[in-house]
């Protein structure tokens, strides 16, 4: 790694973050910008802005920014149009996240003139990967520091060590370690690591921190109706509201009901397998409802071919490529697919469960007239069925007679 | 259609099954074989038979089987070895038993030297395409008769006429007409047609049948665990049973828990879309067992190509290619990925949902000690991160950067 | 079928639709609007009005267009980008002009108020559900004639009495029969039936119409570049021409060299396997220079992706569902993949054989500096390999030493 | 890298290796094995075993073998049935011998007692990714020695000076630097780097070493008949032969009528793009005749998922990935599909062109009854495609209803 002169480091405001901050102007003597996002993880950010000021960052390199609309509309859209699941289950909330931060971080840099851009997720998970391939397919020569790579204090005691010898305020709670690690966002908190490292031990009740435990959710269902344009949520019971509006409500629903909780043990990009604990609440809910509105507005093989390719691009997500053409090309696909997906769900709430109870649309393809038990007045004709299955049947026919002769 | 001399008939023993078997004597004058399977359905068999007799069937053309265990066995277990999951969502309950049922039908047809076969599937749905494709690829000379595409008597009234003017008895409760149409197996019940053919009205609560409402399911959870051998679930908290055993169990474990409802809007195959509600009380439950084991002892990139070709294969199940050579490729595909798919899984079911909360396994690919963020004595280096993502990144920084020169 | 009161019939002029002409006159009683196509099938297309009137069509009802750039514009060419090639080996020439005649079909039905479209294909080829399913997506409540489905003069001699019968004139050499029959358009030639039936018999010299013998062909290679912008083709030899002229030159390269002959035995849609000889000189020429533009300027993760997807986009033009949402959204991802596919390939054509064997463009992903087994100063880390290598196979060891324990 | 103790080098006997065992010895202080395989490359291997003496290794230590009729039956006929080919026209005939040779190379260090293997690829390659996955898949605790990534005499004087200082005697001809590199086998031979590094340029005619020029080939074609079982070839014109037979004698009828050069730029794994020039003569005959007999053997539906899964099968070949549980699916779903593919293919060979123009089956799904333009005695019912089209067209038909409405 050539030295880099000025580095733009996605901040916290927590201590390993504020641990690297320290950790470039000691080691490589250079600028550091920070760069702290709302993505809607829940904490206040301008405790970041007084952290990094005492650090000694110019208020000019200090960038505090809420991201939750571009968030919602610009990642988690578009991907809910693929009712995208890696590995059957999983709703990407951390994937998703990574490349809006590289984005931002690629063009901070370019406009404070930096050639670096700095990060703090560790040597073994899939995070590096997406922060790096993003941040290179954004800007080809940008240099990129992983101190988790790099350093040779990655214990425990050698942070806290190095924490105290800097100057770095060590909250009393962050002592001692934590029992497992969190990443937040407005789609989802997922938690991994320590308590959680064996996948034969349920995991304990207080891992869960975005989700009511379901016994504790109310004793009544709720519904409610999520309006939908070209494959977007745009609206909630009749309201219209914005793209992050709409995630933190359905956060909130699934919240109260205990909808979204995973335990999963996944592939990661890098080879090993891991176990997390996710939970997605809005997330949960805007799935089904989105297969909901497109059951009765989208086309059968339409549904089909984007069902086959969907773990093809929850994969490209997941390991970090969403800026390549791969991934462009299956989202023209996939975005061409939603424009009559317009109409209104109804979904019933109860206790972990979220499930599509209604659902109507002015664009809809469901035909009571042609499906039903009754006189259909001609809409469809019957003996066309025996055509259908003959010429279906034919070369199954051909198959058979050959099997009879030889076997 | 050529006369046919003898007929087997797929026969429930109900009034629709009942005109069928009369109107195949009265049209084409023909010998009437009768095939009654259990393939846990619910219903008593025997009645069959004495319908049967009464409506002039000899007793050695009356063929009643208990086909379960062959039916979980050779048909569901492989299905589930796939996850499969039609547009998402649909656990292919009634689509699996087809392909069963022509089987013993041409089975039967080459025993009792009958040259056709027919069935009570109607000319709008899938069935009658599943039924004969299988007739088809099983023995490509058979006859198939399928009277609801050819009779004159398809109204209501007149085949209560018909069943009248030729002594078939009418039960009370079959006089009006029911309320929707149900098609019931171990793997599960449908319900369609009539009070749920506008897919904007909630079905209502007396549709379901086959499992509890979620809210009277007990307060409490209970926890199961389920044991597999490459890929096929074995064993109940400990307990060694035959695979309708297990499936008996597990619906049973399901029903209790008001699990596997769906309310589900699909597109046929013959071309119309048609809303369904089904319940699969125990696949539910197999279904994330079976991800859960797989989650440890398959490798990623197995799991995620059979989650591309799932789809696909759910597709073939659903449009009545069971017996088709592609089918068969996939299921060879399937088959060999499950090879150390053994071990086992624990579930939580509450109030309509089942989870899976922890897996072991003695094939387990998971490692604690490569996904530790404590020190790992070697087992992974991290500073190979570094190149992997660099070469994973070189493409992406080339695009990159003839986008910055042309745009 | 309904009464059509006003139809618009694909005609050639030729002897076979001139009687089904008659015969919609004779058999509906109805209007006839005759429209006659240029799609490059190489003949006049005068003779067809002269005999239409003669057959008593108004002069507004006859329609007779070049269609020549539409079709390369917006069939052949979209095609292309996505290197279709059906069963491995077909390049489509006849799926891809039967969705152009059904929409002018439909378009002059519409113009003209005719309720009914006619052709005619026969009833065991595929054309017939092309032209179908062409029409029925762009008008769903055409009436559609196909009279070799219907009518009882299907036998030579019953066509040739019915001809007579109604004065239609029948050239001398149409009393016998052909020995093969013949398709045309700009991109291809196809030969099948009668003396091509037998495929374990090659097809006699005769057959071949469109190219000369390689054994014929110059004995001195020939050269040629060919510029492409976006994907599609826009030049020969420096000189920018239409779509329609370059397939014309093309053609012309190839029919010169012996260029694009195909000998196949494929599975038709309708079920049985049939046995084509296809010619398709400028095409097959097209294609290699298509690919081989690509290589240079496509991503290898997106030549990888459409290659997957080719085999699935070249079915559905096959099957006669170009105007179906999945074709769409398929074109929605090629189209996206050829941003950057402009630059020049230079082909060496001889004997048959069309090579690409040297490719340049602005846009090029080739980095002499990278691959360079010299010295590349700096542009490519080898110490990377190590990385990528080792987390590459981690899944593979983790494999490995599970097979080692359990076998 | 930890210290290896014993080392089997993957050893040709020509100068580099000669070196790279020197370097090992020296470098390591180790014991070195040699492995020197016969894949067809067409050198004698004995002087191999006398350099390798001469460079001190035991007699005992020096492995000498054939592998050609393994190679050809256990890699190159199971990646034959695929009709595999990477972006869309390279036959792979580099990728399928690397993980043979790993495999030979891991066995033997098992019987030696070594503890690493090596090889001889460049930092640069695919051949480094391929020899590693393969070796770590087969052996999850090797070592593996990749020379070229580790030592600092890299440039072409540092080696002749390496040479020089240890003995290593240099043949005349090896001074001066290759005007490209060279890769052969019993398949192929490859070649790039140097005066091909410009894909802009033609390769020049001295590169092509395997085939004559089509214009130096026969001026008359010539006739071959090659006989196929289950997917493999087994004769050649009535003789049975073994498989390394079979490729070798295909190889010559293509070498001398010029047959399978190409020159392709590819994308390689690790990430750049590169230019080769590739003679497969056999292997080109091969694939044009096994498409030639699955086309009358196989499926329709068969022939397509295979076609869809094939560039899948060949990108995992092509990256090193031949002992991966996704390559054993695959190939378990491809020889399912040829249980039926055998029968004969006849063919034209002719100045660079090989076409199939012939074939038979006893296992034919061809039926001439079906597809004749004659009658044909009731094998086909041309009303069913009535019935066939309309299902087909319902959904286009609901589509385009939709369109009208709404635009």
């Amino acid at each position: 790694m050539a030295q880099p002169k000025k580095v733009v480091l996605a901040y916290s405001g927590g201590l390993d973050t504020s641990i690297i901050l320290k950790w470039l102007q000691v080691q490589y003597g250079c600028e550091v910008v920070t760069f702290t996002a709302d993505l809607g993880q829940g904490e206040e950010l301008e405790p970041a802005r007084k952290k990094a000021e005492m650090l000694g960052i110019k208020p000019e390199n200090i960038f505090i920014e809420d991201l939750r609309e571009e968030f919602v509309r610009d990642f988690v859209f578009p991907m809910f149009r693929a009712n995208a699941q890696y590995e059957g289950l999983y709703l990407l909330g951390t994937s998703i996240a990574r490349p809006l931060i590289s984005k931002r971080l690629v063009e901070i840099a370019a406009e404070t003139g930096a050639d670096a851009v700095s990060h703090g997720a560790t040597g073994k998970g899939n995070d590096q990967v997406r922060f790096e391939l993003s941040a290179y397919a954004l800007n080809p020569e940008i240099k990129v520091i992983a101190p988790w790579r790099e350093w040779d204090i990655g214990s425990r005691t050698k942070l806290l060590e190095f924490a105290e010898a800097h100057q770095i305020p060590i909250a009393k709670d962050k002592r001692g370690e934590a029992p497992f690690s969190v990443d937040a966002n407005l789609l989802h908190t997922s938690s991994e690591g320590k308590v959680l490292e064996d996948p034969a031990q349920e995991a304990p009740d207080y891992v869960y921190q975005r989700t009511v435990h379901p016994e504790d959710a109310p004793d009544e269902p709720e519904y409610i109706e999520i309006e939908f344009e070209k494959g977007d949520a745009v609206g909630i019971n009749g309201e219209r509201l914005s793209p992050a509006t709409i995630l933190t409500q359905l956060n909130e629903y699934g919240r109260k009901h205990g909808i979204g909780r995973l335990d999963l043990v996944e592939g990661r990009f890098v080879g090993m397998k891991s176990r997390g604990i996710y939970e997605t609440p809005g997330g949960t809910i805007l799935l089904d409802a989105h297969r909901g509105i497109e059951s009765i507005t989208m086309d059968r093989m339409a549904i089909h071919l984007k069902d086959e390719l969907m773990p093809r691009y929850a994969e490209l997500i997941y390991n970090g490529f969403w800026y390549s053409p791969e991934r462009e090309m299956l989202q023209a696909l996939i975005d061409k697919s939603q424009e009559y997906v317009t109409g209104t769900v109804r979904m019933k709430l109860y206790k972990g469960l979220a499930r599509t109870v209604a659902r109507w649309s002015e664009y809809s393809l469901y035909s009571e007239k042609q499906v039903t038990f009754e006189e259909d007045m001609g809409a469809y004709d019957q003996t066309d069925a025996q055509g259908f299955i003959a010429l279906n049947g034919l070369r199954l026919r051909l198959l058979a007679d050959r099997k009879r002769k030889h076997g």
